[in-house]
This record gives C-alpha cells, structure tokens and sequence, in this order.
C-alpha cells in the first residue's frame, strides 16, 4: 500500500477554516469523489468538511444537486453553467459556507476539439455568489494526472475562496 | 505526485458490473470519498458508479441519506445499525442495484473500549436486503492504513454482493 502524502494545502486548509468556523462541502464528477478524500486525509477533517456529492451521470446530477436539465441541452455536463449548478445544488444541501465543483473529462475517452481530455471546469459557490473557472491539465496528462491536478486546483480556489468570509 | 495504483479489484468490479448492469452508490463517512475514488479511478467507471454521498456530519447523514436520528442515540454513528441505514439511503436515492457504506473511527482520535480506533462498519444494500460487517484495521494502523483497508474491504464486499444479482 502507497502511503498517502497530504495535499500540500489541504492541512492548512482544515487549520484556517476550522479556526474560522468556515465550512466545506463538495460535488465531484470527474474527480470521483477525490477531492473529499484528500480533504478528509487531515486529521481533524470534520471540523470543516460538512459532506459532499459524487454525480457521476447527468440524472444523478439533477437528482441530488438539482441540476437544471436545460443546462445539459445547452451547455452539454462539461461546462461552467453546469460546474456552478453543482456547486450552488451542494452548498444549499449541504449548508455549508463554501461548495466546490469539478466536472469535465479525465480521459482516456471523451473531449472534444473545444474541451480536450483534460479541461476540467471547476466552480465556488460562496455566500455571496457563485464563479467557475476552465482548468487544462498538461497535454498528454494521464487519468490520474488529470484527477490529481484537477483536484488540487479545487483545492487551492477553496482556499482563496476562505479568504474573503 | 505519487502515481495511483489501481485497487485490485476496481478494475475486476467495473468490468463484471457493467457487463452484467449492475449499478453502484456509495455513502461514506470516516471513508471520506476514498471508495468513490478507487472505483473512479478505473476508466470506465461511469457505467457502473451513479453516485455517491459523503456524510461527516450526522445531520448530513440524516438530511442526505435520511438516516433515522434515533439510530444515532441508540447505537451512536458508528454502528451497524447506522451503516445498514447509510447503504439503504444511498441505494434509493441514487436507484443503484447496490449500495455501499463506511462509518467508522479513522484516528487518530475518536474510538471507544467497544469500538477502538481502526473499527469500521461496512453496510450494503442490495434488491433483496441490506447488511453490514464490522471491520477492525489491524492495531496500530494510521489514519491513512484504516481508511485505506476499510475501503478496500467495501470493494470485496461490493464484488461480492454482485455475484448475487
């Protein structure tokens, strides 16, 4: 068994935000549920992760984090509208302070000529609004790359995100 | 980065299930999203995995999977009565064949005379009933060691609950 090495910002992450009393919850589709897991590898995790949501096909997504259907016609499950939708469906369910989103495509299949296995479209949803921001994993990035550098940069607009509430 | 080994029986899991329709949800406390990640990490997973839910908290146990609070004051969160409640929740919400779930003392704190760090309850949810199994890390295990057994146990007892559907 590979011993499991923290996300350089998840401890201090569960430190600020504990202190702080700022809470966390999460919606994962192409990271799987990976995100809640390098957040819960910190000892002392539950002071700040309320829950999260693993989406893995559309119904699911519209089911648990009310997701518009509308949106899958329009702007198709790897987009920004749709990694909002999720995290705002999270943050209200989960009544949390900050939700954080991840939807796109890990490979090896799926893409397409505008969002590339490796784009990742990452959202927030904050007590004062939501934002998403496109994440390209490097050309070539494998599964798993893609899923770690993705979920990591989750991670890091979590913390921005902390900053202001 | 650390390169991600697949779990040896995720890629046996998605293979079997999706060849025969068979469908998984997860539910995790102490685990954290770790199953959902293991089984994610298998490209290909998306025609098995639906969903899954992580609950840290006991009111997001109750508000997401519907978790009868009474159960936390009778045998507290960390039970087979909890785990039996966790799996049958996620596998009606996310209409799955089969669903998994983890509650459990991870460590470094928690843990009790009858329920000692390293104790994790294991529920599943099938089209016939829900059980659960009382699984307990070898003594000393780390935090990482703990959540990484137990959720290793879920995808042996997940495999295992297919071969009957």
């Amino acid at each position: 068994m590979t011993e499991t090495v923290l996300h350089p910002f998840t401890e201090r992450l569960v430190k600020e935000f504990s202190a702080r009393g700022i809470t966390v919850g999460t919606a994962e589709s192409c990271t799987g549920g990976l995100i809640a897991k390098l957040i819960t590898d910190v000892a002392g995790s539950s002071a700040v992760l309320r829950g999260g949501f693993v989406t893995y096909t559309n119904e699911v997504k519209t089911a648990l984090l009310g997701v518009d259907p509308t949106i899958f016609a329009e702007h198709t499950e790897v987009s920004r509208a749709c990694a909002e939708a999720m995290a705002r469906g999270a943050r209200e369910r989960l009544s949390c302070t900050l939700a954080v989103s991840a939807t796109g495509f890990a490979g090896p299949g799926g893409g397409n000529e505008k969002d590339p296995v490796g784009t990742v479209y990452l959202g927030i949803a904050t007590p004062s609004g939501t934002y998403s921001e496109r994440f390209s994993a490097p050309e070539g990035a494998t599964r798993d790359e893609v899923r770690n550098t993705a979920a990591g940069r989750a991670i890091e607009m979590l913390l921005a995100a902390g900053e202001n509430f």
